[in-house]
């Protein structure tokens, strides 16, 4: 069983891919049965500054199925503002300092995640960026607290990485098609009425590059990922057999892919700029759905998104509906790999 | 031990009279403590679209005693809005549609509670119906999440039925009435500043029913309940050697009731015309509390109500607090029948 | 093992010295391993009409640790709002009477908590005193809430007091201290730009004066604290071989001290008049912020905070960060000594 007590798991690129494949065994073994994470009497203290459902609810029920217990706090509705700069005179509106947050918590429980998003946009016409994502993507409230915790941190999503969906992502592939080494993986962009963020395309490029599948990221100029976190990934996939190409020819990529994954995200090039990326992304609509007929220039593909989904937006409801799709699976693997994530950094 | 593995319970009529004893039984042992539902590691996901206190707490105070969880999400507050209608194209303001959310929930644990209602009015002085009641009584979400879902699916009210209240009565009658069949139970209607919905007053008819009481439905012309549910509640009576009238005479009512159940709700006629009904009740409301007098002209009845319960404006003091009233038994039956139906849908 | 089976825990004053001794003693027995308190299956219902993050998270992890667990509720948030006026006609904005709130919670769990204080100030700049102190003092709600209840029920902080930050703050003490019995502790107020709560320094005060401790509370002119919990603290102290003395002297006040326990805490005087009080108190911030030079005017003192706290206002990073604060300790012992006062109460 693999042993990762104490570590962090603030990004996939924490730990090896062989470490991610051990991770993946043990999600297995605890959803055949086979084995029990040591959750009994574990606490895990959840901090989620946006909402959810399927992060929270597959951390809650995996921590209470193996007797443990998560926490579930929504800082800014149920507490206060966290402060995580340093040497700041605190007499404006942050409350809390990470210096102290971080260690208390440690002492109340035996886990923390944490979900810290800077939404992009808020319901469907308003641009809420703070800063440049090159400072967001820096995620400094989470490293800032995972530096003065003192015990595991899990990152529930933040502004640059998802990496329980991507160990989901990773275990549904390994699930469906065996050995994915070597078999064509599409990561495609898909229009949305609002600009999402980038972290979950993040976590699941890096996850199938982790398994060394023959990687293909398809979007339309303009709305690639970030640069480094694809310099990154490609390395990962080429040191475990795999490659990563990129480009904007969507029967080019999907030609021979057994898997499509779906994704629908903002453009960092318009970071910010809401109304003008919608306005250029107007005529994108149409061509970047997923549809039957972009399914069947495929190699009877595998349908992955990691939901929620806005249904004949981003992909119809004959796909969805069709047995290729693995999205319900998909999901399910979330509460088995966050077992398995708590049961290893908590000690088993 | 009652074995109702599998199934809904959407509404008591999901299950026979016999099935409903069977349920009451299996709540009476594990109060007693002679039995225990197998709840351990398991796991119910709690959906309140609406506030709650004695439903949330006893739903999750009924998994945590037997080694389960609770996981109680506020949807629209801390998750986001969900579909249900078919072929829609998602553009607008819901994110996830209920072909996804229950299979998801459904893979994440092992129950899936809905508390879903169409609040009539909201304050003191607003309406907030969005549409027909009976186009609401079709419980469309409900009934959609429960065709999807691959759990069993319990209704925490709906805009007809709240079927965990109607076990919570039928065990309270059981336990102080020793056999109910027969006995004169009153159902009667209560003023109120808000217009209530009638999913409570239905389940608790139909629970009175079940139990083949002698039941009066009690109430000003033009605020019955649903005429449907009558003539069924009725027929359920009379199969099981009761039966059920309707009244607006008090005196003839309340004369030789063991029971008085009394409860508050809003007229179906002028559904959505919050105002003018409130105009039209004003009259009612000196007549149609239960105090002390109406209490003496039963055969020394019991008082039963759902609770919370506005004190000197639907029931009196005098009657709240007297050793007839049983208002904190009921409620308190709320725990032990939700543990049985969780025990026995969720599998012993 | 100290056994208080079924008493409330409003104040700390509820317990004699020696009984919070030996809730105290509980507390170091369940930290070090040696007992486990009898939580089993057991309920805590948890009302958080304010925010929080400690008390919430030590309080929930105190019951999932020992295999209970905590509900937590926010009124008038995820439920409606609570009356506990006598013979009230609640046809206002009320839904529910403590008469009923109060045994239905007791009937749903094992204990019941009520965190319920009356902010003095909203966001930087504005008063939000619905009363006078001397009323709100009385802890109405809280006090109704624990006469109508059938289970122990813990004050998680009322206007008056917040005993378990107490607790948590007495074994931090012994840890540190060995025998505090007659050792020189300060509790300093300090600058902060709301007008806070005086719970928290009464049971900080209280909870040094138990312990014989040879206590100095520190103040400007016109901000003391309750001059009947000081009374009250006073005699405590002497009953134990302590004293508590009152003086604004800073120097006198820290010379020779081995504790100081900084809070910041609104003036009674100016009680909902925040504007006068805020410019009343403006001159006192640069004096009264806690910082290295002062903590050099004692015998090498420890540092305690109850935390939330404002760096550099309340206290500078060079203090909070040295080893001589304890801040993180003591907020660990909030989740031993509420293991500790839940177990006690609910039966060992």
């Amino acid at each position: 069983m693999i042993d990762l007590t104490g570590r962090d798991f603030l990004s996939s690129l924490d730990f090896t891919p062989e470490e991610v494949r051990g991770l993946l065994a043990f999600a297995r073994d605890i959803k055949s049965g086979r084995v029990r994470p040591n959750l009994a009497g574990k606490v895990a203290s959840l901090l989620f500054f946006n909402p959810s459902v399927r992060t929270r609810v597959s951390c809650e029920s995996a921590m209470a199925r193996f007797g443990g217990a998560g926490i579930t706090l929504n800082p800014g509705k149920d507490t206060w503002n966290f402060e995580c700069g340093e040497g700041v005179v605190m007499d404006q509106n942050t409350q809390e300092h990470v210096r102290e947050l971080a260690p208390v918590l440690s002492r109340m429980g035996h886990l923390v995640g944490i979900r810290k998003s800077e939404l992009i946009t808020v319901g469907l016409d308003k641009a809420a960026v703070s800063s440049s994502y090159a400072e967001l993507a820096k995620d400094e409230f989470l490293h800032r607290f995972a530096e003065f915790a003192e015990v595991p941190v899990i990152n529930l999503e933040s502004n640059r990485w998802h990496p329980l969906q991507g160990l989901a992502d990773a275990l549904t592939l390994q699930e469906k098609l065996g050995e994915p080494r070597g078999k064509k993986y599409v990561l495609t962009w898909t229009w949305h009425p609002k600009s999402l963020p980038v972290a979950t395309p993040h976590s699941q490029l890096l996850a199938a590059c982790d398994l060394g599948m023959d990687v293909t990221l398809l979007h339309p100029q303009g709305w690639g990922l970030e640069p480094e976190v694809v310099r990154r990934a490609r390395a990962r996939a080429e040191s475990q057999g795999g490659r990563l190409s990129e480009t904007h020819d969507s029967d080019a990529a999907l030609k021979g892919a057994v898997v499509v994954c779906a994704k629908e995200w903002g453009s960092l090039d318009y970071y910010g700029r809401f109304e003008e990326e919608q306005r250029a992304k107007e005529p994108l609509r149409a061509r970047w759905m997923v549809d039957a007929t972009k399914m069947h220039s495929t190699d009877d593909a595998l349908f992955l998104h990691c939901l929620p989904v806005r249904r004949n937006v981003v992909v119809s409801d004959a796909v969805l509906n069709s047995t290729r799709s693995a999205v319900i699976d998909e999901a399910e693997n979330r509460l088995w790999t966050a077992a398995a994530v708590f049961g290893a950094l908590a000690g088993g």
